[in-house]
């Protein structure tokens, strides 16, 4: 599945994300189904987050790993109830991990793709979009919490969630043939909110140190060097297959995902820094900000290097490196 | 990844093909290496055809089965060495699979995706185009086996495969900083046997009967439903996870994947084949065949249909059904 990134422009989108409320057809966000009795088994199985206090209808991002700690993907893992959880995901094939896993460890689970296609309403109007839609109730849920609401007899799952810092919700449509409709109403809805469409935006992403897999991780990442331990729970008394991994590597990863400012718009810089004609450095991500008149980026740092260093030179220009997120200090 | 389909036009490419010789980029056929003690046993659990007699440098065509009995891909099993393997993939995560598959079983083995390019020259003159380059020891090679050769000092795999009837070799390029000159060295040595650039080719496939998986195949299709029941080894003592299913279901499954043969040309037909207001079928694959003359479709059809029917109507169009690969017969 394709998904669109631009719709009036990466620039004119963002500041319609930040100013208004869109409508993100995420149907490509696929959600993993696993449900049974040993479902939570599973799910805890492949996370390293403690999953045992999740409340029914509660989402947690939940990072995955393989017994190397690498991660395989970073989902937001739902339970619907004991025996049923939906992982959220981002890119990658987990069905075929958990079936794997689920297979290996002879779990009784099944594992599947359910008919669910997301919807995000997104932006700081969204809140009062969608109540026009559910009404009042959902003003009452918390940040990854959710609900059931009905939407023309079909009732569906949402979610106080999304992949943006402006807050807003998450619709998760089970009927495909009520999509043009919910598309339409919400739309109807939100005229005098100048409701638009939108997708996850890059530049506010990276301004708010959402990190993209694929782009900033994949399974050759683990959650320290991408600044996720505070989803490992490495105390835990947990059955997680990554943990035994995870303990070892802890505090002795040697690179680190890091911001970098640079106070000038330059061209999009070359993916690899060097520092005395060695790799030290590889950008994942970068855009302009227009909003703090800054270039910014991911890059994945070698840790030795930044001992020594608070700054570096990509493509012959001075970047300040940060951490991420980054700081309101560092972006005014 | 993404593939490119055509070139000069779907047509124009098919004749090519089939009376000249191709070089198709098909790095996106992405290999999974299984590698170590148990890498033979995980690559027999995944597959239910028996892989006990193949030899180093052969590859076997082996669709990989779910404990359900559904087929998670159709890829070449290349064995190396006893403790390295390739499967050389359709379009499935199957990495992630065997990895999962290999954390539960507690299997001792490396599963991952080696940079491997492969390179396919297909087409009748393929066999002279790749012996000027290798030599004629190619020639010696027989199908679904291969041997090392050199490229500019870098030794990689060379197989008689590829994913067409009109013969030709495949080369698992390992150095991607030789791609170009390779593809180079293809297109000076085949000048004069008219080389053209290409990839798999949605006419020739389809008269040929060759699958594609994402279309015709998926895993909610079992073996049996897509006639690759030769391939499967039921009586086999071989510790293979699809097996128990495979078996219960044999011979009882329902659909059946057939060829529909149109006598004219028609505009391309509804996915859905109804008989009496009932959805009896359905098309997976379709194309106008310029050679025969005839348009050509595959359908997963009802077993009780087929059982009193040997014609059914498609769009108020009558068409032949038959079974696959295509008989000359049912083609000329």
């Amino acid at each position: 599945m394709l998904l669109a990134t631009e719709f009036s422009g990466l620039e004119e989108d963002y500041w319609h994300l930040c100013e208004h409320v869109q409508v993100w057809d995420v149907s490509v966000e696929r959600q993993v189904e696993i449900r049974g009795p040993d479902a939570m088994r599973l799910v805890q199985l492949m996370t390293p987050r403690d999953i045992s206090k999740t409340q029914d209808l509660q989402g947690r991002y939940a990072p995955l790993c393989n017994p190397q700690g690498g991660i395989v993907n970073d989902p937001i893992a739902i339970r619907h109830s004991e025996q049923r959880w939906w992982l959220s995901l981002a890119d990658s094939d987990v069905k075929l991990w958990a079936q794997g896993l689920a297979t290996g460890f002879q779990l009784d689970v099944d594992v599947f793709e359910p008919e669910v296609y997301p919807l995000a309403v997104q932006g700081p109007k969204a809140e009062e979009l969608v109540s026009r839609l559910f009404g009042d109730r959902i003003k009452g849920i918390r940040f990854f919490r959710g609900e059931m609401f009905e939407f023309k007899g079909c009732s569906m799952y949402v979610a106080r969630s999304g992949w943006s810092k402006q807050g807003g919700f998450e619709i998760y449509l089970n009927n495909a043939d009520l999509a043009e409709d919910l598309w339409d109403e919400l739309y109807k809805l939100g005229e005098d909110l100048n409701v638009g469409p939108g997708s996850p935006n890059l530049i506010e992403r990276v301004e708010s140190g959402l990190l993209s897999f694929g782009s900033d991780i994949d399974d050759s990442i683990n959650p320290f060097e991408c600044g996720l331990d505070s989803f490992i729970n490495l105390d835990a008394d947990i059955e997680s297959l990554s943990l035994p991994a995870l303990r070892r590597i802890a505090g002795k990863h040697r690179k680190q995902l890091m911001g970098l400012v640079i106070d000038s718009k330059v061209d999009r810089l070359s993916p690899i820094i060097t520092f005395k004609n060695k790799k030290i450095g590889e950008v994942t991500s970068q855009c302009w900000s227009p909003r703090y008149r800054k270039y910014l980026a991911f890059a994945m740092m070698d840790r030795a290097f930044l001992e020594n260093h608070s700054t570096v030179e990509v493509d012959g220009i001075d970047a300040r490196i940060s951490s991420l997120p980054f700081s309101a200090d560092e972006l005014n």
